[in-house]
């Protein structure tokens, strides 16, 4: 990976991703994330449901820090974004933010979130570590 | 089915279960609802994890009504019910209900949510309807 | 109302929306369903955390039919509908309907799901009917 | 404090918290760990709805590590504890912990996964930090 390229995805807060305490649950940020995952690797070629099916893999978090800096709202539109950090042979680690766009040519925004993420490419059938396929290899990096 | 006994199953309502209106989410009573379903399969001795890894069967929902009556809020005590109303040799009917604890007896409730569920019972890997095993008709009637 | 005229909203299937019968989660349509609704309303105009911070009014659903006719699955790219089939002082009935969409150019699709929803406007903190404002009216019909 | 004590708490594992890898969706253990964390301010006569209600206070997370060591599956038995190590004026730090019972008597556990969470108190309407109340500090400490 020469440098990090970093991907970013749109979403949009609905009542289902709000609480009792009229903002954002803390859990369903990362939902958000992994949403942005998932659309960068789909950028990059990669359906995860086609990974399980026909390649008996898929990506499981590890480990994950989260820092939430402010909260959101219902009806807020978010971008979440993924920076690759480190792609290895059996595992990843990235980068994620989200930030609430303020004004609506997206030109401003504030923070919300922000973490880091570590996954590790898992035999969907045994949840064992094996090494990420050539092919994801070579479109990631 | 001789006749028709209620089984209840008690339910808290965490942060997670409320939206930013300050009361629960509405699709989240149907998460309240199933738990009460497995509940009661599993006092019949029937895990669906065991069902689907050792038999290849699940059941799915197939249609619901259901009616909000009055919001239940954080912290509530629900008691969720099943009452089976009709089983067949592919399908079964149950009544459900959600009531609100009022008191630290349990002795009284106002009713937050009913429902009519109809299940059917699929091959778990081909997804296609097929008979409820034996056995497990044996234990519900 | 002269006619009705039906809304579309894609949404995409993620892990956080299947369940471990490799499918999506019943309940999780109904989130599907909200967002459409959601957006049909956005598209009117109507932003409900306006509507609930400045008018003190929100929409809930009273009561509900769902029938599931197919399984939706991880990646697929779901168009979900609302058609609203009678709006009237305090309240509203819509028929919604979600679909798969089968090729690329979204030409084909498949029945997953219809319901019909039943929804009322209370008053956001009372919680009780009270009209729908005279702007929302005049913007749905 | 004078020394750190752990609540516990058993959650199931429902089909609402798997995904379709088969295995509890890595978002949802946020739920279970917040449900423990609930459960212990409970256990100390500290519900938040009243401390919402009636004190204008919320807890919400700032901050959090953790760490999925196994996969948690349909049925599971878990026990989510909470340990508290730090409480200070505005905040507080805890370490969770998820276990799998593998023995009916609760003998046997294996672990799933661990958090470090750090919690700040806020005012309810305004969401900025505020001083736990007093009442609440003679509670926890």
């Amino acid at each position: 990976m020469n440098k990090p390229v970093t991907f970013s995805w749109p979403v949009r807060v609905y009542w289902e991703d709000t609480d009792g305490g009229g903002v954002v649950y803390h859990a369903r940020y990362l939902n958000f994330f992994e949403r942005a995952r998932t659309e960068w690797l789909r950028s990059r070629g990669i359906d995860q449901s086609v990974l399980r099916d026909e390649h008996n893999r898929v990506f499981v978090v590890r480990k994950m820090t989260v820092e939430y800096l402010r909260a959101a709202r219902l009806d807020d539109q978010l971008v979440v974004s993924v920076t690759p950090i480190r792609i290895a042979r059996a595992s990843m680690e990235m980068e994620q933010s989200i930030e609430r766009v303020t004004a609506a040519d997206s030109a401003q925004s504030e923070p919300i979130a922000r973490a880091v993420v570590y996954a590790a490419c898992l035999d969907a059938a045994a949840f064992r570590p094996v090494r990420i396929p050539p092919f994801i290899l070579t479109e990631l990096q």
